[in-house]
């Protein structure tokens, strides 16, 4: 299988290197696994007899690769050559308009090319659409890196509670908002002064409204709904309360009740992200950075899973999609 | 496919009733699916076209099912006549000598057919020659429900996690300890009257024994070990303190600094299980009769499962075996 790259920010890279690592372990799996083709915004590197992975781990920017980067060459261009069967999309997100992450994916599918994608915009707005252009063309778009990062929760549901009926799926999906709620509830700091501290640490964006207001949340809330209960949910579909009001007060007052005030994001038919008082003895109050992730079911009762909602850890997901690919070759 | 269920206690009564509520399902995937055969420790019915899931939904005991049910009439014969092509194992569990599931299981790999197990003591005891058994007469041998029962660990392992190296596992493996530590930590109560009530609500034997001084737990490591680390485990490897000497003492001080003392199981090189501060923070630091499994792993960092680890529950990994054997078939 010949896959390639589409973005080469932190993830990018950080799937590159694991690539890198992992080789001898994907080519156990498929001989032929190799990575023809990295892009970023401005041009690529593609070359059918395979990319040199020690050379593109240790690079920062993708020109540095050599020579054999190339201006304004686009993964469309190799999509339109047949050079990939494996795409896996890692432009950054945006939820307005999904690009430019949502034409790959689109072109990718009707060119009967697996994709691995990394990008809520596209999965948020055309998740259906993308979904039966998959199974028309019969490939498969996977999508386990969206939501929860490194937590393997549509694997998870697909692969190991396969006789159980979801019935509703909580979560605390938003690395950035815990991080502060967590400051607030151990330190009894300001909302403020914890932003602040999330931003200097780079946990938090300069305009950090994506994030406080429960949009990234939320937009994970659709996809949850519509990969895991078969909703038609659209962003406009979730209510939506962030984190701006939540006081030190407040947050008092949960802690003395045995209580912290986290960021929950709920689906069942109503999807709905808000502060919420959580019992601080719920395997969902997890703090730091983490997210957590919990199904209620009608056989297992509540299973919930924990771990890294951001960062490196998110190759794990990546690769766990391109595996499944390479298996069901 | 042809299922048969070996023993007719909570387990195999559960998931007679499961398995009927979700028929529909299981023929959507091999619409010759049926279970052709229960026994019990006596006895047992077995019809090649089929038995009624209805009737054997609402008995209490095997020989109510009506006069199809044939005194001394084992599995082993059914096995000997070709009759099954599922044997789901759920026998009392005896770490000592395995039986009778493990000439249960043996016959059943020898014979060719897949089986499902929730019984540790077979597994403790000989996990190797039955998986090379199986591997030999190329059947599946599954036992998602012999460690944290209604969690799936394994399927988490190879499903969900399949470019990870899993380098640790450490786990509150068991809920009945688990039960009483928590009576413990939120109530004050001294071991042994936490323990007594655990006997009265039926979470605990009369001879606690098996699951307070580690031995349950230490089986379920010895599992982990071999089918996750690829170890070769007995029970003797597992270095093992119980939960006798946990004073309240000892308990309210650790609440003091944040932590709770929690029976886990560590299973790396050297496996062990014993009494340990967990900061109450910690996504493992489960309460009640919960069970958590974390792994430390070299991509995603750390994942914590949470769920329940014994009762109706276990039913949830019973089937999503079932329906692996059903979709690789």
């Amino acid at each position: 299988m010949r896959l390639s790259v589409v973005g080469f920010g932190f993830i990018g890279k950080s799937l590159v290197k694991a690539i890198k690592r992992k080789i001898d372990f994907l080519r156990e799996l498929d001989r032929d696994f190799k990575v023809v083709g990295v892009f970023d915004s401005k041009g690529g590197v593609l070359s059918s007899s395979g990319l040199n992975l020690e050379r593109l781990s240790i690079i920062e920017a993708l020109p540095q690769y050599g020579e054999e980067y190339t201006n304004n060459l686009s993964v469309l261009d190799a999509l339109r050559e047949g050079a990939i069967d494996i795409m896996v999309e890692a432009t950054p997100t945006n939820i307005d308009t999904g690009e430019p992450g949502l034409t790959y994916i689109r072109e990718a599918l009707k060119s009967g090319v697996n994709v691995v994608t990394a990008n809520k915009g596209p999965l948020v707005l055309s998740y259906w659409e993308l979904m039966e252009l998959a199974s028309k063309r019969r490939v498969q778009l996977l999508h386990e890196a969206t939501v929860a990062a490194a937590l393997p929760i549509f694997s998870l549901y697909k692969r190991c509670l396969q006789a159980d009926r979801i019935q509703r799926i909580s979560g605390i999906l938003n690395g950035t908002t815990n991080y502060i709620l967590s400051k607030m509830y151990f330190e009894g700091a300001s909302f403020e002064l914890a932003l602040k501290e999330a931003q200097e640490r780079g946990y938090a964006e300069r305009d950090p409204s994506y994030d406080i207001d429960g949009i990234d949340a939320a937009c994970k809330l659709v996809i949850l709904g519509n990969a895991i209960l078969g909703k038609k949910f659209t962003f406009k579909d979730v209510k939506r309360i962030g984190i701006r009001r939540v006081t030190p007060e407040a947050m008092a007052l949960a802690k003395k009740s045995g209580y912290a005030i986290k960021l929950v994001g709920v689906v069942d038919d109503k999807p709905e992200v808000s502060p919420k008082m959580v019992p601080i003895t719920h395997p969902l109050c997890v703090h730091g950075n983490l997210n957590a992730v919990h199904f209620e079911t009608d056989l297992a009762g509540g299973v919930t899973i924990v771990g890294y909602g951001a960062g490196k850890e998110t190759v794990s997901a990546l690769l766990n999609d391109i595996i499944a690919i390479l298996k069901s070759a």
